[in-house]
């Protein structure tokens, strides 16, 4: 029987083939996550994957929708791992998705290195800021800056995790692109496949999604660009695909 | 009185307001020169303009309609060299813009260092290719290939050239944007503005353009992105008029 928490609620994912547990107290999941599950190369009947920043679990959720493989979701926030388990456990996928309460950091001693397939993370967008600035909401705080850890800490970990050939796939700003780049290429990720997201047509790029491949080859291909919203702030028809898989 | 010589002929730029002189057999400019034109951060009034791999001068004509600023045209084929001083004359640009044959590996020596406000390059776009490869007609086989300079070449002198705070900007191709990233870093351009360019929509990228500044601090935009050709192979409104100033 599924127990909610304070003011926890269930949500849809995917018009109604998915439930999630949300909470606007503590954490939503982002477009982002769900661009994220969207974007990232998929082996469709086996596979070791793993999610780093899982929050509510939104992304192994979506991700079950495309492989048959094992998904392990990484949660430091015992809230948000707690809210992530009774959500895999409400929609029977205990068998295929088990989330991890710990540190990212200590995931390629935890699970083993060099051990997965795919590699997942909608980190924390903003560095580390004064204390007067930080969002005073615990929980958000973690999810957006870099308080348990950084940028720099999310590649290593999925660099570590990954097999040769391996994939590792970031939702991030557009403004630390070229310092996501730089850390790929310092822990042995080639980015190879990266799109860009418009708010609406005409607008600068709010999002970066990338993908590297453990020890490739340099060779970036640059993807059509996604734009999310129409002139009415209504979603684009592609967005409403991605998001309810109308 | 304008000179052609064997199969030039005398071309329209922007609808009829320029002229510049082509050859099928030895250069024509491409749609990439004329975006680079359009992309690139010109000052107005004033200011000091450096075009290296000038060809036939495609680019000091079209920037002649941005700025009132002094535009220097490099090209290291004489024949093409040749070309763009004739189409400066014939436009009555003598006064604007001046063009030099020679290497741009030499222009910092030649030119001066730290004296311009502006440098752009649309450069050869291959790695030099084994001899069978290589385009057998040497006029498009330098403007296409790194026979006379590499990339690494053409940024460092931009580099030299500019001014601090001066702006350098190129176009390539997307497969060698991480390339050209690592290179700007490395003679301190910071990368501020790229533009991804699509034939059409729901193609990959096929053009990258990118604008960095001397010693500048990282903040990257990614600007809309820009489709050349409606589905029939039409070229898109905003290319029309990029191209025609319709």
């Amino acid at each position: 029987m599924l127990k909610l928490l304070g003011d926890e609620r269930l949500d849809y994912l995917l018009g109604e083939d998915l439930r999630i547990i949300q909470s606007p107290s503590v954490f939503s999941f982002s477009l982002d996550a769900v661009l994220l599950s969207r974007f990232v190369y998929m082996p469709i009947q086996k596979g070791a994957i793993v999610d780093l920043c899982s929050g509510n679990g939104v992304i192994p959720l979506f991700l079950s929708r495309r492989t048959k493989g094992s998904i392990i979701g990484v949660e430091i926030q015992e809230r948000l791992y707690s809210m992530a388990c009774r959500s895999v456990e409400y929609n029977g996928l205990s068998d295929q998705i088990s989330m991890v309460h710990g540190d990212l950091k200590k995931m390629p001693a935890v699970l083993g290195r060099s051990k997965f397939d795919v590699v997942t993370c909608n980190p924390p967008y903003f560095k580390t800021p004064g204390a007067e600035e930080k969002n005073l909401n615990e929980h958000y705080a973690i999810a957006r800056h870099e308080i348990h850890c950084t940028l720099e800490d999310v590649i290593q970990a999925s660099s570590q995790l990954l097999k040769q050939g391996g994939k590792a796939a970031f939702v991030h700003r557009p403004g630390r692109f070229l310092e996501i780049v730089e850390l790929m290429r310092k822990y042995d990720l080639e980015p190879k496949r990266i799109q860009f997201v418009y708010p609406k047509k005409g607008k600068e790029a709010n999002t970066l999604l990338i993908e590297g491949i453990k020890s490739g080859k340099p060779d970036l291909k640059v993807l059509p660009p996604l734009f999310v919203y129409e002139n009415q702030n209504e979603y684009t028809e592609e967005t409403r695909k991605i998001l309810y898989g109308e």
